[in-house]
């Protein structure tokens, strides 16, 4: 399935979950990321994810559509996800 | 239509986009939001969202889908979104 996963974690935090995220998906911008991923994958990361927030002041969202071609994506202004692959 | 509208902009922008987005969306986290939206309301959106952005340092990106049934939310850990309506 297709997912687009955007995370709000505590500043201390960031680090690891950006890690983590890019391990299992494309970063798109700041703290959105997106991606091809399967169930199990999927349920693996939301697993490593809840290990790394803090569940009173973080969250991590997750979009998830069976197919890539019902969602469209545009982008308004200065296009990152090229600066991805340095990060 | 559904969509998803995330934003990355300096923090001088940060209030008067957030603004903008709470008049045509529902906020759910951080600069995230979501809601349903004519193509001629969007477009005015984006249309404001640029003239508050700056082109070089800011994006904006959105995610469309007809039907929001083709779209599933699932959120980890800290559940946001009824403090959107406080804010």
């Amino acid at each position: 399935m297709y997912v687009i996963a955007v995370y709000d974690v505590g500043q201390k935090r960031v680090a690891k979950m950006l890690k983590l995220c890019r391990r299992y998906l494309n970063w798109i911008q700041n703290s959105v990321f997106e991606g091809e991923i399967t169930e199990a994958r999927l349920e693996e990361f939301k697993f490593r994810a809840s290990q790394i927030m803090d569940e009173d002041d973080d969250s991590l969202i997750i979009f998830k559509t069976r197919q890539e071609k019902w969602l469209d994506k545009e982008i308004v202004g200065h296009e990152r996800q090229n600066l991805g692959n340095f990060l």
